[in-house]
């Protein structure tokens, strides 16, 4: 019985480690080194793997990113659940680089380095947090961990999300007949929704359109989320005043892209989360736990719903 | 009766509509159009004001930040008392500047700035702030709610003081004897001392030496904590990653200095805390409604001490 790892190889080595110590009935091998296709009975992966027929004993195949649009879930054998990955490392990492970056927008930090270019030491206004209300678009696990984390820095945070949430100081919106006044109020507008054909395109002129003049976009969801050349157009005309992206389509961006030299944009290489071996093993092991013993894993991918 | 202003005019309007509602009693008039030299009672000043025997019944200065460095204490009368700024705005916009710092360093987002000039996309480890320890130099009234601030965002912290503090969740070292073990420990320094003769230069090639190989630096205290050389040295040798200052000697720095165009270091324009006129009013009454009655006020300077 093994579990095929297939993903980044300095991470794969610390989850070696971990599944030889925590479950050594599994035989842990990383890909492509996967030994007797007739012995894989669990897929760990990043990214899709084809032609999954071969692997005739395949019970579960664990996203290891909290995303799962990268798979083509009618290749997918409808016996085999495909399972998020929910773990409190990419929840930690999450809320951590959306701190940086709403506080970095907050605080005028891309005028700095901006600034620094040109050797011009010129002071902004300085308000504090609460003088600051973020958006939060998508409210699931990841959004309502986020808008909690902003909160207790001090922003005023509210949340958007197709079906209505409740949290304790976060303004709840629902649904379409509530996101133009979500977005009227919202000055620094951060992207955590699902990637679906629904919210393909979601960050677009239109949408830029109902912010605040000078609000700025943080894009911690998926590059097909923002339409780009709208968000090159809404810097220009100053109705963003600057946008931190984290994802984009494609990554890596063409070297000869904006994006890469806009003073307006922070571009990072999809680092906002990452899954953390020590406190994932924990939930794989559970889930496998599970499915064995015939319980609801945790995180089952909704294939209607696409997440 | 008047109070004086001396500092930025557009918060000045602030203050003065503050003013206008919560004191009537006090002429508030913003310096150079004092009115009766006689007159003056009190001065709200961020720079140090020559000749002050020229106001017969000053009663108090004020310093309108929380530094106050930029006084020539002996210039003082002693019978007008010095009084810091410690409001609630000063605090919150300095916890929320350095979360940002500490997040910039320890996520990385140097790098990406840097990779961003070459169209570079290479994703560096994520960690969680768990992970990260940051040293805090100075526990004092701002070093303790910093400290305070990160310890929430999940950093694991210590502070050194010159003299022994006490604060929950905070590893507290003191005095020269436990310097080095502090140091030893600190992946992230953050100094937050007061400037006087025994720190001056205090963030110098022996110090960095005793930091952790790669450790990184945010300097929100005053530029000549600073030994600007061999913060430059050791980035150059890696014993330093990577640095954020907020001060600097002089501000700003010379159009042509290394500090403007080093890939290690994010340069700020002293803009890590700002006083809050609508918070730091509340402060600025009291004490004086203290004074009036024969009570101590908050923040009064120590002249044999200097802060």
């Amino acid at each position: 019985m093994s579990f095929i790892y297939n993903a980044d190889p300095e991470r794969g080595r610390e989850w070696q480690r971990l599944f030889e110590q925590r479950a050594p009935d599994i035989a842990f091998r990383v890909w492509p080194d996967i030994g007797s296709e007739e012995n894989v009975r669990y897929l760990g992966t990043w990214a899709p793997i084809e032609d999954l027929e071969r692997f005739p004993n395949l019970e579960v195949i664990f996203s290891l990113g909290a995303g799962v649009d990268q798979f083509d879930l009618d290749s997918i054998p409808s016996h085999v659940p495909l399972v998020r990955m929910q773990e409190p490392g990419i929840v930690a990492t999450m809320q951590e680089y959306v701190a940086m970056a709403v506080l970095t927008l907050h605080r005028n930090l891309i005028d700095y380095i901006d600034q620094q270019r040109t050797s011009t030491w010129q002071a902004w206004r300085v308000r504090p947090a609460s003088q600051c209300r973020v958006g939060i678009l998508g409210l699931g696990q990841l959004g309502g961990a986020v808008a909690q984390h902003l909160t207790g820095l001090g922003f005023a945070c509210q949340g958007w999300s197709r079906t209505r949430r409740q949290q304790e100081g976060v303004a709840c919106f629902a649904g379409d007949d509530e996101l133009p006044s979500f977005l009227s109020t919202s000055q620094v507008l951060v992207c955590l929704l699902p990637l679906t054909d629904e919210t393909r395109g979601i960050l677009n002129a239109e949408l830029f359109g109902q912010l605040p003049h000078g609000a700025s976009l943080v894009n911690v969801g998926r590059g097909p989320h923002l339409v780009t050349a709208d968000l090159l157009a809404a810097l220009d005309s100053g109705q963003l005043s600057a946008a931190v992206l984290d994802v984009f389509d494609p990554e890596p961006p063409p070297s000869d892209h904006p994006v890469w030299s806009h003073p307006r944009i922070l571009l990072t290489p999809h680092v906002a989360s990452m899954t953390q071996p020590e406190s994932a093993i924990e939930r794989v092991l559970d889930n496998i736990a599970r499915h064995r013993e015939g319980r609801e894993m945790v995180g089952i991918v909704d294939r209607r719903r696409g997440y």
